[in-house]
């Protein structure tokens, strides 16, 4: 079924999208061939409201089996692979499901969830997100939560997190962390970008940064050509190894406007401004386009053993040992450990 | 840790508990080498007071991990009993956690759930219960639930239905049913214990039927005996054959009678009326008597062999084919082939 030409067999994984998921998207992937994504269930909204989005996946693997399963550990991901369909992961870009209630980290976990980001732009209740203006890094809250994560086996997600927020997970989490699309800050600088420190921190403590095609982290916006993004995909292996590298593309599919000013404004404000989704680059409009990447990776120089890593190969081992109860017990930093935060 | 005497290293299953969970429960469990208990997680109550719940169960795991574990396949059972620990199983007594939406059982079965009542003693959504004066049989949402359960593999239990429920439901389940924890009515006539004819298409459809303990389910109540209730079980065995029976004890260790009472009145009505557990019988009071069990079928003639099917070798079997998706599409039995109900 896998039809990605030159990447044609390569395993393919996307670690963030949020489409408005129809038959017309799985089709559209099972042709790329990817093998796995890591789907937003919930931004806003409580517990119940994510329960019914949960619904609606388990009605789509109903309905698109041929297609795709649920992913639930690294070697689903495999399986995927080899029966040609697309194992997709469950994250949060936000923790408003978990309510104020730890326990329900075990149920969303048991319901399928493999990510959670500890805040969208705003504050959480867990820590400070990228738009905040002031940084007051992980809270009391945060440090049980990323316990309790670790302990799950669930991955903490830093995208649209803070600085001190994401360097203090990093440092906090006893199993490796995530930034699951972001771009270098040096190389863009917008919040949702990261800093070179914060880059070489995940990469030194075993986590993974996957570079996102979403137009507002794009050098140039629309203007960035494929092949500037390849170039600044080679600068960062350069500084870190390509090893901690993959994509998270933020792929958000004929998704509506509404869509994109929900996410913004969530239920946290009454304010009726709207905002609306920027054209992508002609090259990566779809998932079809996915694949493209490849190429423009090998036309900067990656060898094809760095690409395949690139595409998929560097999740998949992230994936494999990310999942599941950790054998060891569970490990709160004490308040007394908390370092000093400049701005509370 | 097994010490159940002339019963050591006999697997048992105990297919319907709802104590009041404790660590000394949980060491009585142990002491008596039970293997695997379907513990009733919910009788009344929405969706999220049934998560409430399960998060209970969720920190009960956590802490006495030495002893129990979460039971979810029939693998789990014979894992448990090489370990030593107990395996529990999710039950409900009521469909009332799944509120009015069919998609909360995939949601239910994903959080542990393996088997659901489809009434308790009322009406429900789906079908009559036992106390009911008219019985409806299976509603039209029922047969709908049915086959949903059929495709999950989440075991349908008839414990608490009425007569004609009970017989629409073996005859529309595509996978064997279950009488968790019932008696026959012939024995000992309440509307809670099963007619004959009801007990016999069970069998006969591969069903289970597990024998209850509790007081009112016993000829004699309080005063019945062990060996009186032995024999009853090997009348039953010599009307159906031994291989569609075990233990069911409906065992209340340590709950008040606000809970008998809440059992009773649910939410379904402001009366004030108070019900009490009834004292049991002096050999059945608590988890380290259920291994005198085995001894009594001994001494009413069953063989070592009927003996551990009896106590755990039967629902071992149940269990490991009845839970997980069947491959088998969903299969609902369209309304014209209803069959006619004597009371709509």
């Amino acid at each position: 079924m896998s039809n990605n030409g030159s990447t044609r067999q390569m395993l393919i994984v996307d670690c963030l999208q949020y489409c408005n998921w129809s038959e017309a998207i799985f089709r559209e992937i099972r042709e790329a061939g990817i093998s796995a994504i890591h789907a937003t269930v919930s931004y806003h909204g409580n517990f119940q409201a994510m329960v019914r989005d949960i619904m609606d996946w388990n009605q789509r693997f109903e309905t698109f089996s041929a297609m795709i399963m649920p992913g639930r550990t690294g070697e689903d991901i495999k399986t995927a692979h080899a029966e040609g369909r697309t194992a997709i992961f469950f994250g949060l870009q936000n923790p408003s499901p978990i309510e104020d209630d730890i326990r329900l980290l075990e149920v969303a976990y048991d319901l399928g969830l493999r990510f959670m980001q500890l805040t969208y732009n705003n504050q959480s209740l867990l820590a400070s997100g990228c738009y905040e203006a002031r940084d007051g890094g992980i809270s009391t809250m945060g440090r049980e939560v990323i316990a309790e994560m670790n302990r799950l086996g669930m991955v903490i997600d830093m995208s649209h997190s803070s600085t001190l927020s994401t360097m203090e997970a990093i440092e906090l989490s006893t199993r490796p962390i995530a930034v699951t699309h972001a771009n270098p800050y040096a190389w863009h600088p917008v919040p949702r970008n990261k800093p070179d420190h914060v880059i070489k921190a995940l990469a030194e403590s075993g986590g993974m940064l996957g570079f996102s095609l979403y137009t507002h982290h794009l050098k140039g916006g629309t203007d960035c050509t494929i092949d500037e993004f390849a170039a600044m995909v080679a600068r960062v292996a350069d500084m870190v190894g390509v090893d901690c590298l993959g994509i998270g593309s933020d792929l958000c599919q004929f998704q509506p406007d509404s869509v994109v000013t929900w996410m913004r404004n969530g239920n946290w404000t009454k304010s009726s401004g709207t905002a609306s989704f920027p054209p992508q680059p002609e090259w990566i409009r779809s998932n079809r386009d996915l694949t493209r990447l490849a190429d423009a990776f090998g036309r900067t120089g990656f060898s094809e053993q760095d690409i395949e890593k690139l595409m998929g190969g560097n999740w998949l081992r992230f994936y494999e040992t990310s999942f599941g109860r950790s054998p060891r017990s569970r490990n709160v930093a004490t308040a007394d450990a908390r370092p000093a935060s400049p701005t509370n």
